[in-house]
């Protein structure tokens, strides 16, 4: 029997340089192509914050479990929650796409429509690129955003008796690639488990919502704090007042100062190498230590449900890819934090002065256990 | 007989990431290493430049003609060109590095040194980057600059009767290529022709200088320019006074105005996939035409002496990676320029109405040939 005919799948090399161009072209902002660099406006007295990164087939995203749609969104998300945990706005993208000639036309239109998809999400664009040649497909991608010079969030910023918020849930990218990876898993799981947690790792979501929450939360939070001043001046004018009453007497009054501020400090990164490479990153940073409660961390419960306490704590610490924000900020701040992210946000520890991350139990069912870089995540270990 | 013990050649997987990142971060800027983004001081007002290229070796590099400090130099120098291209000042670059586990690590410190080598002479750095295992070794660039808004340079923006530029000799580089591909090729040239044709392909010069020198010229010319003004007013009274002779009439002189000022305008781009593929982008982006002349195209000597005229000329329109930069603009400022510049800066041509790009010989000893695209450079041909 003759196999029934099909039509062959156009390919990068069928249409040309300038047939794919073209198709790029159409994902990218119309006012920045045709020149040797793209321009951009920033605005005045704002930093520039700029990230890389470089993805490769096999490595960091697969056919198997990631359609190139997928891997469009997971790269824009990536690089969106690089620019979120240093407390940037986006600006906009760059992509350099290395492709071997067999690839089909179709799977680089899926690709762009994912990265555009994610970035219009956040009112960003895609606004230059390159393409070229490759034995094996490559996707650099360059985020630049901009953000208040005394609004970057630092990784070194994070001081003793800062408390540790997480933005959201933890291990359920590395579950959804679990249950891609082997789709007869995770049988406990009911279907929106299912899809949720797949969906966590397709699509993962970077957190600029919380960049823009964090500082109007700080006007909130400002003027309780400018009543210290006040309370300051007014015990400062007493002491002044009684002095006079010793005029024979040299009197200086010892100058008061209101504690810091809670309002002017603030230290994180992203989740994306997991939960615990984040905490551990922030304190090597700032030499200070940390405790992690266990019973804080926030897990999906689905993911407790499918494969009890401890492997889900194990996902949720080294699982990666979950592009929460691992932030240090001063209690008041936090709490206003948490309740207004709401849902799957929660403080999770404090920063400690000894230089050691300890996961700890306060409710003395498991002992102390200290965490090391050296059990995250390894780029590249064998 | 036993084989002499060599050294074991230390590759990246041996020194594993912790390592490769040291060395990596020896090489970039200090203050924006260890945050998830880099941060940048613009200036106010100034527009951002963002330019991004992907090189993939065996395709844009080999170990055959180029070691890896004359790869990173070349990176950089294609980056920086297209900056000068658009009339930019660098801020910085960002590197994102695809790597196999077999690479040694010497290859990785040489590519280093030549990106840094290269930047440090047009006073910029590294200033973010990524690492990643690739089966291939894949280096992402993505390079910014600042350019006041009216002094950015666009492929867009020729005028008929505007006169071409070009920096620099064309064809050297192609000629580098050959001599490196075929150490046997080129016997009629001497050791010095040989070497700076090499050099001309293995450490190209991003013409940042001209940038700079383009505006400084404008300063010059500009103080002629304002005598138009003036002499227009003159005439204005003048033709007032005579007016007012002829009260009863009702009479509104109509307005003069000078030729357009020589420096409100500049078109072009750098010639990296070819002088003429320069020429007929900025053309076709311009939607105007060109007639360029064969006498004025800037050969090195040493070219024309080795392969004859028309090989040389071959070479120089198609050959691309001179990274010189084609410029359009009124005569009087185009003069001083190559007056400035000196050496093999030439005015080869001129921007016509007729929307095709001409390759013209004035002596008539070669019949006029018509440029076009297909003959240049197709990153995806077969």
């Amino acid at each position: 029997m003759d196999e029934p005919k099909q039509d062959p799948v156009l390919t990068v090399q069928a249409i040309g340089e300038q047939g794919l161009l073209k198709i790029v072209q159409s994902f990218c902002q119309a006012d920045l192509i045709g020149d040797d660099a793209a321009v951009l406006i920033t605005q005045p007295g704002r930093s520039l914050i700029v990230t890389t990164d470089i993805l490769v087939d096999g490595v960091h995203f697969s056919d198997q479990t990631t359609s190139s749609e997928d891997a469009g969104w997971r790269a824009a998300a990536a690089n969106l929650s690089d620019l979120a945990a240093m407390g940037a706005t986006p600006l906009g993208i760059a992509v350099g796409l290395g492709l071997p000639e067999n690839v089909p036309v179709v799977w680089v239109e899926g690709l762009y429509r994912g990265l555009t998809a994610c970035l219009s999400q956040y009112k960003s664009a895609i606004v230059g690129g390159d393409l070229c040649r490759s034995p094996v497909i490559t996707i650099a991608i360059t985020a630049f955003g901009e953000a208040e010079p005394n609004r970057i969030i630092r990784r070194s910023a994070a001081q003793p008796g800062d408390v540790i918020v997480v933005t959201g849930f933890h291990g359920a990218s590395r579950a959804g690639l679990e249950l891609l990876l082997h789709p007869e898993s995770g049988r406990s799981l009911n279907e929106d488990d299912r899809a949720m947690l797949i969906q966590a790792h397709q699509r993962p979501n970077p957190r600029l919502d919380v960049v823009e929450l964090l500082w109007r939360l700080r006007q909130g939070v400002e003027p309780q704090r400018r009543g210290d001043a006040e309370k300051i001046k007014e015990v400062q004018e007493g002491i002044q007042a009684i002095a006079a009453l010793y005029s024979t007497l040299t009197f200086t009054p010892a100058p008061l100062t209101p504690h810091p501020s809670p309002l002017t400090h603030i230290a994180g990164m992203d989740s994306s190498d997991g939960l615990a490479d984040a905490v551990i990153q922030i304190c090597r940073a700032s030499r200070v230590g940390a405790r992690i409660e266990r019973s804080q961390m926030p897990i999906a419960p689905a993911l407790t449900k499918w494969m009890g306490t401890e492997q889900a704590l194990e996902w949720a610490l080294y699982g990666g890819e979950d592009f929460e924000l691992v932030l240090c900020l001063p209690l008041e701040w936090a709490q206003l934090l948490v309740e207004q992210l709401g849902g799957s946000a929660a403080i999770v520890g404090t920063i400690t002065t000894a230089q050691e991350v300890w996961l700890v139990d306060t409710n003395g069912n498991a002992p102390d256990e200290r965490l090391t870089l050296e059990q995250g995540f390894q780029h590249f270990s064998s």
